[in-house]
């Protein structure tokens, strides 16, 4: 069976998806990347999707959940990688990644968690993004 | 066609390998790895193969010629993430992976490489290979 590999870097676990995701690998992911999540204490997850031609609904709800699971445990999810095209289509298809942050790239993705963190953030779903003060 | 993503974090170059890889996809990923160690200019590669459960006479020529282009780009290479079974089939096989280092996870690795920058030590080929001194 595939199994997407987590990889910890520093306060960060990073999964670089490159193969298509099927229900027993997302499955499989989430519950990895939870109980990574809890083992290391790690504070931020970033999702590399550069390799992804096609964000269908399915990766979408994937990457939701996943972000969901993250943010009970205490940790920020950031999507990075997203091509252009791969961005066109999704908003084509009407799906917007409502609740997941993205950045360029894995860096540009590190430094949005060290500042989210800094500032204690809270990752607000929806569109606007607005900004609270969390009590953490 | 399947491309490997060449993820930049710091001053290292990382690269998962989740997929079964072909000639072409094996000779994409050395240009790709090639071209973004110049256009960055960093000083390490790591390649994680926590995905594979096999690494067979190809892929592990495939590490060996990433680590010989990496090395002549002043660039060292480190493949981590190695599993238990691998090791003992890459050992049954007669494959001893000449001139790759390796170690336990990315950080591991991230740390070795900075190690061997710092000590600007020159990478030996496994066993019997002569040491030679390099003028950086």
């Amino acid at each position: 069976m595939e199994r997407v590999p987590v990889l910890k870097i520093g306060d960060i676990l990073l999964v670089s998806i490159q193969v298509d995701m099927s229900d027993q690998t997302a499955v499989t992911l989430q519950e990895d990347l939870a109980e990574r999540i809890v083992a290391t204490g790690c504070h931020g997850v970033i999702i590399d999707i550069t390799a992804l031609d096609i964000v269908d609904s399915f990766v979408g709800r994937m990457l939701s959940t996943i972000a969901s699971i993250s943010r009970v445990l205490d940790a920020e999810t950031v999507v990075v990688g997203m091509r252009p095209a791969v961005a066109i289509t999704l908003v084509e298809l009407g799906l917007s990644l409502n609740g997941i942050r993205t950045a360029l790239n894995v860096e540009r993705g590190m430094e949005l968690i060290a500042a989210a963190r800094a500032a204690e953030w809270v990752l607000t779903d929806g569109d606007e993004d607005a900004e609270t003060t969390a009590t953490t």
